[in-house]
C-alpha cells in the first residue's frame, strides 16, 4: 500500500478528482481518477470490473447514487492508502477519449458570441435573431469525429467561395478557427417521448470537459444556408481527457446573467446552475484570451431541458457543448473570428500579426473553477496542433 | 430440411433478399433474410455466429467481399433446401431496428423539394440558394431517435411562433409533417483525415432503407436560424426494417438528372448511381403521393463523397438520408407542406380536407424498384401512427 502525495496547490486535489480513461505500461485502456500528479487505476483500487473498460460509459450508466458512492470511496482512497500497483505517475500514462459519444449537440449559449457573429455576418441587421432570447439555439454535430486532446487536426479541405468570387473553389480551409467551449456528458439517459425537467440536470449529467470545436469559417459560410453548419465543423471536435464530476462543481455554481424576457416555464430554474469557470486560450504558447463561463446566458440545465422538450430521448454518452464562450471584453472572446474581428484586427502571436490558424500552430484551452473548501480545481487542457491539408 | 415457396410476383424474390433483425417465439433478436413471405434465421442456416446478434453492424463491418459471399450463399439456400428450424413465416416474426445507428446525416438532394420549400419560405427570392447546385446540402440529425417502422410517434411539443404573434408559445406541434426519403447505411467506415472518393460508394455502402423524417414545421420555422433544424426533427426518424442490399439495386441504376454547372472534381462520377425507385405515400390508407427517386439531383455516391471530403471519418452504421423525394408533379411531392402548399391547398383524405397530421393518423411509405432479370423488388414499408402530445 502507498500514499498519494498531492501538492498543496494542485488543481487536482481531493475536491476535484476527475475521471478519465488511461493506459500505462502497454496495458489496455481503463478508467482512472486523477489525484494530484497521479492516476489511480480504479478497477485495481476498488476491485470493480465496471472500471476495467475503455470508456466511462458503463460507469456513467449506473446513475447518480453510484457516482456519489464512488466519489466517497475514491476520496477515502486518495486520502488514505492505495495499492501501489494501482498508482501511476500522470506523465507516464496515455490518456484516451474518455467516453463513447452517443449524440453530440452544440449550443450557441453566449450572448456576446452570438451578437459578435451577428455583427460580423449580418452587419446591417439586429445582431441577435428573434429566437435567441427565447430558446437555447443548437444543432447536432458529428459524434464520430470527437477526439481526445493531443490528436492532430488535419486542415480540412472543401468548397470555399469568397464574397467576390463567382463560383466556389476546392482546397484547404483558409480561415481555420477554434471555439473554446464547455461540454456536458449525459450519464443517465431518458426515454423517447419524455422531457427532462431542468431540476433533473444534476442527477442526469455526469460531468464536464473542455471542448475545442474546430471551425473552418470559409467552408461554413458557403454551406450553412439553410440547414446549418456541416462540413465546416464535422472534421474534428477535441475534448479534454479528464471529466470533472458535476459533484465537484457545486462550489462553482452562480446565477446566469438576467434572462429577459422570462423564459417559458420549461426553461425556468429555481436554483442557479450557471458556472464560475475561467478559461484560458493559448496560441503557440501565448495566452490570447480568457473566456469567462459565468457570462453564458443559458445554463447547462436549460440546454438539456430544451434538447429533450420535444420528446427526444437522451443516452449515456450524449455530449452537449455550450457553444463558444465569449465575455464582454475583447480579450474574453473564445473564437479567433471574433478576437480578430473577421480577420481585420490581427492579434500578436510570437511577435507576428495573426488572424486564422496556420499549419503547425498549436492551441491549448485550459480552465479552473472554485472547488469546495476554498480550493481551486482544474479541467486540465484540450490541446491540438494543425497539420497541412492532404489531397487538396 | 425444407424448401421456401416464393410467390411468382413476390417483391421479395431471389433478386432482392433484404436483411433485417427479427425475433420469433420469444427468442432474442437476430439477423434474418427475407425470401418471399418467409424469414430465414441466418445464424441457424449458415452456422455463423456473426448473425446471432441484435443488429446488422458486425455483418456490415466485415466488408464488401463478405457481403458478396453471403449473398451467394443465401441465394443458394433459398433456391435449394433450408433447415426447417431456420424458417419463420414473416407474419409470425417481430422486426427490430436493423442497425445501431452511428451518425445520422440528412441531405436535401431533390431540386423539386428544395425549390418548393424556397418558394414557400422565401417567396420574394430565388427558390434555390446559391450553394445548392454546387454541393449536396446536408446536416446532422439525432442518431438516438432513429426508430423502426411501427413505432408510434408522440406529437412533439415545443416553442412555436406564428408570423403574426409577438412571442412564442409552448405546446404540441400544429404543423406535424412527414418527409419521404431513402436512407443509405455505411458498412465499411473510413478513417479520420481521409475522404471517400465517389468510386468507393458501392464497396462502402451496404444497403438502403425507406426513411420517414417526421418534421414539426412550426417548431422548425421558429428555431432554425442560424444553425439549422434541431427540435423540429430530432423527436423521431422512422426507417423500414428490411435493408435492401446495394447488390440488389444494380438493375435500378440510372443517371441522375443533368448536373449544371458541372460539379467540382471530387463530385464527378464516371458511372451513374442515380436510382429508379418508385415510392408511394399513404395517409390513413389512401395513396396521396408517388415520389420518384430517379428525379434526385445528387446521387448517393456524391453525398458520401461530400460528407467525408473534409476528412470526417465514417463508421459502420452511419445512416445518411436523401432528404425529401419530390418530383416535378404535384402528386409526386414527398412532404405534406409541399403537397398542400403550406397548408393552403388541402388534400382529400377519407373524404375530408386535410393539411398536416392529426392525432391517430397513420402514414405508410413503401417503394419498389427494378430488380435483375426483369423482376421488381420491394423495400417493404415504413409505417408510423401519431399519438397525442404529452405534458403540453
Amino acid at each position: 500500500m502507498t500514499r498519494i502525495e498531492i501538492p498543496r496547490d494542485s488543481l487536482f486535489g481531493t475536491e476535484n478528482l476527475p475521471y478519465g480513461v488511461f493506459s500505462a505500461d502497454g496495458a489496455e485502456p481503463r478508467v482512472g481518477v486523477r489525484a494530484g500528479d497521479s492516476v489511480v487505476d480504479l478497477a485495481v483500487a476498488l476491485g470493480d470490473e465496471i472500471f476495467a473498460r475503455p470508456t466511462l460509459n458503463a460507469f456513467m450508466a449506473r446513475g447518480y447514487d453510484f457516482w456519489v458512492e464512488t466519489r466517497r470511496r475514491v476520496t477515502e482512497l486518495v486520502t488514505g492508502e492505495v495499492p501501489g500497483e494501482a498508482v501511476h505517475p500522470v506523465e507516464r500514462v496515455r490518456t484516451h477519449l474518455p467516453v463513447e459519444v452517443a449524440d453530440y449537440v452544440d449550443f450557441y449559449a453566449s450572448e456576446h458570441h452570438a451578437s459578435n457573429l451577428g455583427r460580423l455576418f449580418r452587419p446591417d441587421a439586429e445582431p441577435l435573431l428573434p429566437n435567441w432570447k427565447h430558446l437555447p439555439v443548437g444543432y447536432h454535430g458529428r459524434a464520430g469525429t470527437v477526439v481526445v486532446s493531443g490528436t492532430d487536426i488535419v486542415r480540412p479541405s472543401g468548397q470555399r467561395k469568397a464574397p467576390g468570387e463567382d463560383a466556389p473553389s476546392f482546397g484547404g480551409s483558409r480561415r481555420l478557427d477554434i471555439e473554446a467551449e464547455l461540454g456536458f456528458l449525459v450519464g443517465t439517459g431518458s426515454p423517447l417521448g419524455s422531457a427532462v425537467p431542468v431540476a433533473e440536470f444534476s442527477r442526469r449529467v455526469f460531468g464536464a470537459v473542455l471542448v475545442n470545436d474546430w471551425s473552418a469559417r470559409d467552408i461554413q459560410a458557403w454551406e450553412y444556408v439553410p440547414l446549418g453548419p456541416f462540413l465546416g465543423k464535422s472534421f474534428a471536435t477535441s475534448i479534454s481527457p479528464w471529466v470533472v464530476p458535476l459533484l465537484a462543481l457545486e462550489a462553482a455554481r452562480v446565477p446566469t446573467p438576467a434572462q429577459v424576457p422570462e423564459p417559458l416555464p420549461y426553461l425556468r430554474e429555481s436554483e442557479p446552475w450557471g458556472l464560475d469557470i475561467d478559461l484560458s486560450v493559448s496560441w503557440n504558447g501565448e495566452e490570447v484570451s480568457r473566456p469567462p463561463y459565468r457570462e453564458m446566458y443559458w445554463s447547462p440545465a436549460q440546454m438539456l431541458a430544451h434538447l429533450t422538450v420535444n420528446g427526444a430521448s437522451s443516452r449515456t454518452g450524449d455530449l452537449y457543448a455550450s457553444g463558444t464562450i465569449s465575455g464582454p471584453e475583447k480579450a474574453q472572446r473564445g473564437a479567433f473570428i471574433e478576437l480578430t474581428w473577421g480577420g481585420k484586427e490581427p492579434v500578436l502571436v510570437g511577435g507576428a500579426e495573426r488572424t486564422f490558424l496556420e499549419d503547425g500552430d498549436e492551441v491549448v484551452i485550459s480552465a479552473t473553477a472554485p472547488g469546495a473548501k476554498g480550493t481551486r480545481i482544474g479541467f486540465g487542457e484540450v490541446r491540438g496542433r494543425v497539420l497541412p491539408a492532404t489531397g487538396a
